[in-house]
């Protein structure tokens, strides 16, 4: 079959032909790939960031954010069967820590990470667990959700936390309307009769925000907090969640932060730095995100297949996947690229 | 009646007559004071560090953390009567703000609170709230438990806090064994079966934590971040409760945080910094924490009445408040001072 | 001022002058009267069904679903001002007790029901206490809300506890597309992504709820828990919301229910009869479901306000009460009948 | 290796050489057995009781309350090693539905349970999943906890799902001092400061229950109910946990449950029969616990690893299975019969 994969850091990905995979254990699926992500880090990879942390072989098969078809299934797997539609998690994890007994896989003590440690996505077909796919309804297909597999599931994660916390009335603020902020906005207005307010230094941005959703926008400007005080008599709102994490913006979303509510850190770059007396006198939380657990990409699923998240997606076939990245470092790609068959 | 007043900042209080307080709304409850808890926050009045933010008219009546007996209840008053034993909460409050609603009453909207920027209990008699009054048991004193008022509250709220987290086989390590720490081992002990780790740099005072509850000690000489993680195999705990908040232990509270777990702030002073992608990584939260609501009060009474947290307390009357405070600035106090009739 | 009043039992009510109530404490609230629910309730009082629990003295005036605007404020009334428009919980309660301290204050131990036990709102005015008034959004007016105040209430309290643990991909039923049922399907959707089933016997209530949210209705024609079982994969709904709870509806409601779910109990009449084998070898849940509290009306407003929730009213003056309760006693009141000035 | 096999219904069990099991896929684990318990079901499985639910085909080894030593692992298994001690869930469960996913393994789609549905533990040897098996602290021996696999884990669950619930100042009742109120006391008074009220029979019952942790005994003479009310203020339980469920203890458990409390149903054998409008108008809950989860079992270890639960047990080599089984149905065995090797 064929692969992408990464031969050397700061050189090009090559397409190759590789044995397909084959199953081997009771609970290993195969699966035909309908759509791969084409991701920011993917170009991180290829600059050499992330191998002093995963020391992964070169060569291997890049690609982090997949879906499509069930090819073959292991003796065990009962979850999903050939034919299926299917999306997978980020991770290939144990199911036997104490992290994945809870269903908090992401927190998995002996996991994998397709496309960053192990062979990705970048391919005709992928190995992977029973553990790690989802079956997606008959109405979506898997070129058009693959890219929620990563980003949108940490989308999803940091507003449906925020969510199980908001009642009618109460407000939620999103710092950051970009990719992930897209999918925040529409995860929290389907979860949460709360008023959503998304802060952006874009007011193209903003204006798409209200269409998906935002009940009021705000310009950051400079004076944005200001702004918020202003929308919320003073206070500020219940939920703050930053897509942003860098530039200022953890002061300010914390400033944002009403007594008692929590500011969830999702997008990362600079320091968070407050005095404690602070955080003590008003008691305000500061709330770690990382991407969702398998539960919250059923859920999430869910929701697209009602209708209730969408994304834009360019696609461009395998054999095209330079394209694909170039156009993504050029910012040429509206939306999300994806490779298809 | 008597009452010790501020006269004057960077003066000594005076002991002077006043009128006795009396009832005027149907909500009042005048309390006989049995114990007033002095404090450092005391000291600090006297110096003049809490005026701008109070701007409270002087003379007025200092103490904050009172106990006593019902001496007379406005005519809408439940929940005392005359001679009941009662401990008050350190805040008046409104009842109808949406956070008095909820039981959140340390974030009231209008609040009043007693011998900081009101009367206060260093005197004979208090005039407060039917909201703030907590009878407590037969088998206790108010000079017993006065100190428990703010203190005490503060410790409890965070301790059961992080107890409701906890489960069997989880560990919780406390930074600090002193005032606030003694109640915290006490009350995380009687609330949660978790393993506690008490943390300080004094070896008499880790003595101590063992004899009412640590499971765990660790003197805090340079390596305790290693020897948390040496005893709960690499990970951290689940919960870290961090009564410093000076001094580097902030940083060491967060590093002893395991993958998704909670540290919490309460004592304070220097600044939280941390970088984003670490927590995000890691999923880790800090939590702030602010003094406990009436209802926390009622609880940390019921586990007192049940002899699962006790206070060693040095007892001077009323007319020798200078020698408290005095002895409380020599740190010749052991335990807390508390003025008694 | 005028009042409609009881002036004895299996008798009309008579409309006569009383005095205006005045402020007297100084948390009473004085409510000039926008709209008063005109309830199936008032019709079984003057039956005398409730003279038995209430010992009410005659004459007094009815009415338990009451909004208007602030007539007159005590001197301690914070939370509304003289001009405001308002909605009145149904219990005026006293918080003080353990109940109301957490924001259970349906559960307080010293209430009042005004319209029930003491003086209600068939009137010009009614005096109320400050705990008991909600400010109402602008856009809202009295008449249009007030039938939102105890029916509405309770349909919102057991579809915002359901809501709760509902997850996208969720399905919660509703047996009941009544008065209640109508609230509780806005609520369930403005609260929840989970997919929503509606039961009922008769189709056009059916084809009323599709059009207010219910994503599937069903007839309840003697199969309806086989097709409930048919809808969810054989497994039962994981939320189930009776507002029947006579004629039947409990046993299939309890067999509509998913293993470890919910079945709550709204509507009463009959008796829940189960085998505890069956209710543990499958873990489900009864939960029993009273009014909702004061927070649930200021979240129930704030759907109103958002244009979540709406009623159909029919109007009368309040010198039309008997018409009024003429055509509620004849089934042709479409929506709710509510009195204004 | 030897086991002891159902031969037939109505017949005696034999003792039989099969062959010893062996590892053939990647999550299996083979455990040396180092405690069998010994139960009531067991005595019921040859009464042919279990026969129509399960159709298991005969001969089969009995044994459903297993603890050993791991003898061989598969190769995917990362949570235990060849000689570690272990105690068995009771269940072998998918990890692929979504209650595995949640925790929730009870109520797993697809699960085996061995000693009722396949092989179980009155053998030399054991074949089970490394999803099944929880490694066990050095101080605790197979022999002394393998009771706790099944009945110690009912217990378990319902007093952590009560626990959680429970502040101090609470009260918790507990109905049945025997075989699992035996383990409920200990874990509640592990996990909860709150007050315990044992209610049994059998005053040499209450005596232990006194002796291993009830605060209040209370001799069920037809007064428990009154009883109860006296000491609850007139208000009932907050918690209410019923192990017997039969002889009219629902509708009394009911009757000692406050309004807004839970009353728990794990024994079972009458009917729960109660009018809705009696649990609507209290807003009381009836909760369904069936056995303890995979989490669930750990935490109970934990319990026993620190000595906050114990189980007095009767020993038997398995070679004496008759002798066992005679003892128990003789009513001559104290506290829990296990076979050892």
């Amino acid at each position: 079959m064929r692969a992408v994969r990464v031969v050397g850091y700061h050189r090009n990905l090559e397409l190759t032909e590789v044995p397909k995979p084959e199953i081997t254990g009771p609970h290993d699926v195969i699966v035909k790939i309908g759509g791969a992500g084409v991701c920011r880090t993917d170009l991180h990879i290829l600059e050499g960031q992330w191998e002093p942390k995963t020391h992964v072989a070169l060569p291997y098969t890049i690609g982090h954010e997949n879906a499509g078809w069930v090819d073959a299934v292991g003796s065990a797997v009962t979850n999903v069967k050939v034919g299926d539609k299917v999306i997978m998690h980020p991770l290939i994890t144990c199911g036997l820590c104490r992290a994945c007994r809870f269903g908090d896989d992401v927190h998995c003590e002996n996991s994998q990470f397709p496309g960053i440690d192990t062979e990705g996505g970048y391919a005709d077909y992928l190995k992977t667990s029973a553990r790690s796919v989802v079956k997606i309804d008959d109405s979506l297909e898997p070129a058009d959700v693959a890219a929620l597999a990563d980003a949108g599931l940490t989308a999803y994660h940091a507003a449906a936390k925020a969510a199980r916390k908001l009642r009618p009335g109460d407000r939620c603020v999103m710092i950051g309307a970009g990719g992930l902020g897209h999918i925040g906005i529409q995860v929290l207005k389907a979860l949460s009769p709360a008023d959503l307010i998304v802060v952006d230094r874009n007011p193209a941005a903003l204006e798409l925000a209200k269409s998906i959703g935002a009940d009021i926008t705000v310009v950051a400007d400079g004076t944005e907090v200001q702004q918020i005080l202003d929308i919320t008599g003073g206070h500020g709102a219940e939920q703050v969640i930053d897509f942003v994490g860098e530039g200022g913006s953890t002061a300010k979303g914390l400033d944002m932060t009403r007594r008692a509510g929590d500011y969830h850190v999702v997008g990362y770059g600079e320091n968070v730095d407050i005095a404690t007396i602070d955080l003590i006198s008003t008691e305000r939380n500061i709330i770690g995100n990382l991407v969702g657990s398998y539960n919250d990409l059923v859920e999430l699923m869910a929701l697209a297949a009602r209708g209730k998240v969408t994304l834009h997606t360019a696609k461009y076939r395998l054999d095209q996947f330079q394209d694909a990245l170039d156009d993504l470092d050029a910012g040429k790609v509206r939306g999300r690229a994806i490779l298809i068959p």
